[in-house]
């Protein structure tokens, strides 16, 4: 079949490539680096956008929205934060037929716009927290790019936030993290480390970086998402200040939070199989395609199961699922079989003239792929039975695949020898050039300390040096 | 008081910047003619945006995303829409810390970088109507710029078609700018004038462009959304082709068709008074506000008006209304008035202790500022009633000041002189130097040939020649 993808096992990355293209989740364009997100993939990034922004606005997060451009002047203004981001900026040197005096970025991200208004706004104690979240494109021009993963050009939420306290900010800092872990975990089944960065991962301008790290399918990390406690680094560049319960001033202390369309990659690595896309039944669009199967049946057959078809169609809907009717004349059903297997459509149910006879009706689960017989009167019960239990099992069996594929290792020649196996639990002394050695011989980074993970000290894998406690290294996307 | 607005008879621009920045709807920032959206102004985009995307969805319309920045070369595909759009592009020459080979352009507009894409993905007839939309910010270089009504960068929706013939165009073209004429006037209460644009004011590269045109508080009108039937224009500088039923290659036919955040400039300017926004309930973030009034009240009563405040509060929410009950006891009702009239709340409930112990309320109108004294028990389905009824106030308010200014006029003189008076109904021969040349004299443009206004021969005011009917000219934003 032309549509098939090139299984996992002989090429991983082609197997990826070849799902988000035939899938129809994105396409490349002639932009270097930036794709173009189908409708397909687009659904998914509406479903995320919505379940996100409700989880936002929970917490009292309002959005705004801030200009696309940035003066280059205003990058400058925070030493650290230019340094980190100046070789990945596209800029605009010229506008409405003339070469402009300044400059102007594509916003790589909003801190240094975003405080310029902040300034403005804030005044007094009574204006915090104020807690901004904007969704936006944003632009930073990699050297190699991959489909949803690392793109050019990104879709994506930035939460930015100032209060009156230094615990105020890593309190918002940690919950909007535990935000994202309960996103990542619950919606998406991707189970996630939460942790710290290192020094060295951490956010250009950031006081500290915690992040969400998810394991994919080839045992790659994936930096899911990352909080940032940004200190009062930006708030003095910016002179972001208020006048406290003391009477006199102080600069705000400030958060930023924010995930990607990266994402989608990560929800199509950790889930999908050969045949294609497997969708957690929360974020799914379509949860169930009904196929009427005509086969060698008579036309009186045929309407009734075409009535039956959409009759059952439409007390899924009621029971608000997403829900197709595929009664193309034209597709054979193996066709459409494969066709909803490849786009991830996650429950598929065929009636035909002998199950009607039968008064019951054939469901698949998508990630199963087994056939279950049920009464047409359980269709509907049975249906969301099965999307719950799908979300359930696409979590436990992507956490069991992680956690058996998280070791202990004890020195570098294990860790060069596991290096593919990964999360590798490891000491290391703390030291960024440390790190750096570790990552030039074995390919490995640090993703983060992890929460959950008792420090107990030990002995630095390169360095024999005191370590304060395990580490997680392992190759990331 | 420091927050009051410029009366709208002193200076209808000032009030109108006055009303934007102190209801805190939007704010100036350094970026060239770009604007911040504040939060209370990006809560209506999001109002705005999600009725309209329910809009298109209804019509099978999907959601799909391209890339910001398009080569250089693309544009210079269709001869009439680079000459169109040239002098307003932001270009990017230099990315990743190198000059680029061939310089990227902001969007201006998408249709050239969706017609590479479409070219892709459209081979059969079968694949037709392909019906996508993007909301996306795109940059068009503005030498004169009004926060909302006309800024370097804005946020958009932009619907692109494409059918297998001229009809089925022409009738999308239609079917999207009836769309948003419903949405105007059913959800904005803004009343538009359906038509036909004129040749000088069709969109660069279309073959018809339709707009809904409004008439804004000082009379003049606001070009609100378009809609354009493009032909085979770009299919053709894009080889956007299918094999047809006939089993030949086709060029396949396009619309296109968008509103922007301007639409909140038009809200403001439609409704809004002295005291601040007013805004039509169903697009309202904040449909009622609570206010408790304490007084002189004894530490009893003061419990006993906040617990009645917030258990109203809460059965209005269940009531699907958005609700503040605002009990800060730091600012006086007084305030508190003039700060929800400023920012707009729909419905005002004051709640004292003389009002409980007459198990009553006072209630007031933002738009009729009249109080109401209403039994406590009946203020839930009162307070629906009123928004239900202040939905169509303004829509008949707005629409019997159109009426009133709308008049026919027969000669050049006339047309001077009335040049200030609203929609003028004049005759004039489709010239379009002609057109050009009353622009000069009078400073009124074409709005548009409105479907209902039947159209019968006369003579052309500036030149005598026959005229097909009148036509609607007015000073424009």
């Amino acid at each position: 079949m032309a549509d098939k993808l090139t299984p996992r096992e002989k090429g991983f990355s082609e197997w990826y490539v070849d799902l988000v293209q035939k899938a129809k989740l994105a396409d490349y364009s002639d932009v270097k680096g930036c794709m173009v997100i189908r409708p397909n993939g687009y659904a998914l990034w509406e479903n995320i956008q919505r379940t996100l922004d409700a989880k936002f606005k929970q917490v009292g997060v309002k959005n705004a929205y801030f200009p696309l451009l940035i003066p280059e002047s205003y990058l400058k203004k925070e030493a650290e934060h230019v340094e980190g981001f100046n070789p990945q900026l596209a800029v605009v040197t010229h506008a409405g037929g003339q070469k402009l005096e300044e400059p102007y970025v594509i916003r790589p991200t909003s801190e240094t716009i975003i405080n310029r208004s902040f300034a403005k706004w804030v005044q007094s104690y009574r204006d915090l927290p104020l807690l901004i979240n904007q969704w936006a494109n944003v632009m930073r021009w990699e050297m190699r790019t991959r489909l949803f993963l690392r793109t050019t050009e990104f879709l994506w939420q930035e939460g930015h936030t100032c209060h009156e306290t230094e615990d105020d900010a890593e309190k918002m800092t940690l919950q909007m993290l535990e935000a994202y872990r309960e996103f990542a975990e619950d919606y998406m089944a991707m189970p996630v480390l939460t942790g710290r960065k290192t020094e060295s991962e951490r956010f250009a301008g950031a006081l500290r970086t915690y992040s969400i790290e998810a394991m994919m399918q080839d045992k790659k990390a994936l930096q899911a998402g990352t909080s940032h406690n940004l200190g009062q680094n930006f708030a003095k560049a910016f002179e972001t200040k208020f006048q406290g319960r003391d009477g006199r001033e102080h600069f705000v202390w400030q958060t930023s939070w924010g995930v990607s369309t990266r994402l989608i990659g990560g929800l199509i690595l950790t889930h999908s199989d050969d045949s294609g896309l497997i969708v957690p039944p929360k974020l799914a669009a379509t949860h169930v395609v009904i196929i009427p199967i005509a086969g060698k049946a008579t036309d009186a057959e045929k309407t009734q199961v075409l009535e039956k078809a959409h009759a059952l169609g439409a007390d899924l809907r009621k029971a608000g699922l997403g829900v197709v009717v595929d009664d193309d004349d034209s597709k054979g059903p193996g066709f459409k079989y494969n066709e909803h297997e490849l786009i991830g459509t996650c429950v598929r149910i065929e009636i035909g003239p002998k199950d009607l006879a039968k008064n019951s009706c054939v469901m698949v689960r998508r990630d199963l792929k087994q056939k279950e017989f049920v009464p047409l009167d359980e269709a509907v019960a049975k249906a969301q039975a099965m999307l719950d239990q799908m979300q359930k099992d696409l979590f436990q069996k992507a956490k069991a695949f992680r956690d058996a594929n998280t070791h202990e290792v004890n020195s570098l020649e294990e860790l060069k020898a596991r290096a593919d196996d990964g999360f590798l639990l490891a000491h290391w002394n703390g030291d960024a050039k440390v790190e750096a050695r570790i990552k030039e011989e074995t390919g490995l980074t640090t993703r983060c300390r992890p929460f959950n993970l008792p420090q107990e000290p030990g002995k630095c894998v390169m360095t024999g040096e005191p370590s304060p406690g395990r580490i997680v290294f392992a190759k990331a996307y």
